[in-house]
């Protein structure tokens, strides 16, 4: 049974299969935010829901009996990642208070596109683990901008009370800032009551930028290092054996 | 003839020739764009048409003729794209219903300048070898949006049905907010009846900012080890080099 | 008593609670900006400040006492730091005119949580490090944007004075642009009068991003080739060790 | 003679006060921007303006003097660029209708400031060393927009005349977009009467974004390859010395 259910498992017009009933998922729950007059369509798409949910269901069920222990297969993150995804589409959410979270839940199963291509696994996987240099640097930013934001509420508050009227405000307007947003029109309404606001801004653009470029070359020179580090195994590997031969070659000549 | 037809291929002048011909063919689309009131302007700029695919034409037939078989003529791909471009440039376009066809066929000959210049060749084959990459993390990217644009979709569409109607205008206000492009105005329009859609926006933009930064991040460290590989062979080389030296100094000294 | 002063300053129960009260103190600076009327919360946050400002300068005096010399304590760039924004909280500034520089030193405090945290004291430091090679290109780039801005103030300051009028205004107006912000808008002002105004604009963003891109990539290279430096002194080691055994592994064997 | 002049021309205090001259010369452009209303202020300027041209004069006559040849002044590039820049101040400027021209000029005496410290001189040569692999690159962008500003024409002049009205227009329009500048806008002009315009906008934005990435990852990769080699030589230099430093301890040992 284990054999055969592993057999399945590692078949790849199975695989294929299951990424054609993700894409279609997929599809379904974009065909659903345009208005739709056919009830033909309506009643098609909902079947395909709960045809979705029931070969997502067996697929999972298929995965975790081709295990030898149960706990093998929640041992894998990405596995706990399909588990919990497949178990949330069961819960019945079709009542009309909580539909819309039903709605968001569906959309979260085309994620299972990403968890199940491991080329996708791999960018992912780079991601996290630039994770802890990003996790601090990030931080580092998020004070900076509270600091910021600060400063920012207790200067222009009383100016231009709805971008700057407390510090949850001024984070927001800042972080439009630092995505380059429409801060000349922030300048403009409060310049004309604080003429020398202006610093406040360019200051804040240029030490932002600073921490910024920190933080992308920081994981740039991370991932080359990283990379760097493999090819230089392999390169003194390389040499060692060109080396040899080298010697190898003196000796039978001398 | 083959030889003479070879001879006419690789002389300088004529490829200095085809240039100046092709340069002409992209002024004239150019100046073609401008309200010309003058006949006499437009006849010339009519008769230039007619001439540049003459000299394209007879311009191909070299090259092909100089080739042992035609078939080799058509095994690199820069070759089978100018034929292309200068057979689809013979049918003729001047009915008025096709003539905006017509036109826009005419500014492609303009891509010749492309696929003639060795140094535009190896730009555009540089951006292709980054190639298998970047459409993965493409991929990926438009998963992610897609993604984002189902969840748009379903809280905005109510409040701001001109940008989040459906998933396809969402998906197109969200390529605008990831250049970065007016999304406090997009935030203000929603914020008013979801006052938490702001979550949202800045989740969407530092998770994009994340994977965009991995794209570039990584097509930037596939090129400095593939740089890196062939500066390591010359480098091995030099230092296998230098190590024999080393050695037969050694022997003459020992 | 220094020992035990030592003792304390090590202890991490006390590191912690100290970052604890730096969290506070800057929880406190953020609840500050909302309207609040309630006159208990108010009595807490002001009671929290003065026991922040206590516990702060307990701890810096246990960290002073820990020394073996006062002097020593103010040979680190770091403990100066701190010293003055402690020194600074200790002014009283809670006259109703000075109330606003009171509230903005407040803000300094949050600081400590950067200067306290090693993680974030080496993002400090690695920005510190770039700066040589930056200031000198900030430097070059405030020459650029000072000569761009006189000339635009020349040429525009009757057409668009808000913008143009005098050469601190044209500095502001070429640092909007260069942020990427509504350079459309202003090459709208001016086209009507001067045709050609775009030229400005292009060659200063052409030139700016150079600049800019010298830059960025001017840093990087660099903190890659401190990285490189390091990586290359341990795989030399590395490989003179592999080469000793090659040659030793020869000695037994031949 | 031409040792005394030598003395000077290497004399620190003497490019001391040259540096100190330019950095008035600069303010003065500056200042002039302002609405001077005081008579005397402006006297000054004027004066000044006389003086910093005299001192520019001796200036170069002195380093012209401390040549052998006259001929060797002119062998550097930034000699000549000197020259020019006093030269051209030299001109009388002052009549009425050429006035604007002659604050122009006086702005580029500015630049002087970046010829004559070294550290620029070296910023310089960086941009300009990279100067090859761009110019191809922004030539290929230079036809790539060429190609879509004709596209653009083509299609939108009968809708947004003002934007795509003729090919300079399309290419200024599309410069905009590429800078990430309010292409919403333009979208919207043209939405309503060509519904894919979208695809034109996208397909403009992905490939620029890609050419630019090439070109900038290009030149970082050129710039680090650089770096590479120089450090390489060194690296080689280093292992060798170690290598037969590892094989004369063998032959002592052995």
């Amino acid at each position: 049974m284990k054999k055969y259910l592993e057999l399945i498992r590692d078949n790849k017009i199975f695989n294929g299969f299951i990424i054609f009933i993700i894409t279609v998922a997929a599809l379904s729950v974009g065909v659903k935010t345009y208005d739709i007059s056919s009830t033909r369509l309506l009643n098609i798409i909902s079947y395909l829901d709960y045809l979705v949910t029931i070969i997502f269901l067996t697929e999972i069920i298929i995965r975790m009996g081709s295990e030898n222990k149960l706990t093998d297969f929640f041992k894998s993150g990405w596995n706990n990642f399909d588990f919990i995804i497949v178990a949330v589409s069961l819960i019945p959410l079709e009542s009309t208070d909580v539909v819309l979270v039903g709605r968001l839940l569906r959309v979260f199963r085309v994620l299972r596109l990403i968890t199940f291509i491991p080329e996708f696994r791999k960018i992912i996987e780079t991601i996290l683990r630039a994770f802890p240099k990003v996790s601090y640097v990030s931080l580092f930013m998020f004070i900076e901008m509270y600091m910021f934001a600060a400063v920012g509420s207790i200067l222009f508050s009383a100016v231009d009370p709805s971008h700057w009227g407390n510090i949850g405000l001024s984070m927001l307007t800042l972080f439009q800032v630092a995505t380059g947003e429409a801060w000349p029109d922030l300048l403009a309404a409060t310049m004309a009551t604080h003429p020398y606001s202006w610093i406040y801004f360019v200051i804040f653009i240029i030490i932002n930028t600073f921490i910024l470029l920190n933080l992308i070359v920081g994981v740039s020179v991370d991932l080359i290092a990283n990379n760097e580090e493999e090819a230089t195994r392999e390169r003194i590997l390389e040499e060692i054996t060109l080396l040899k031969d080298a010697l190898s070659e003196r000796k039978l000549n001398g």
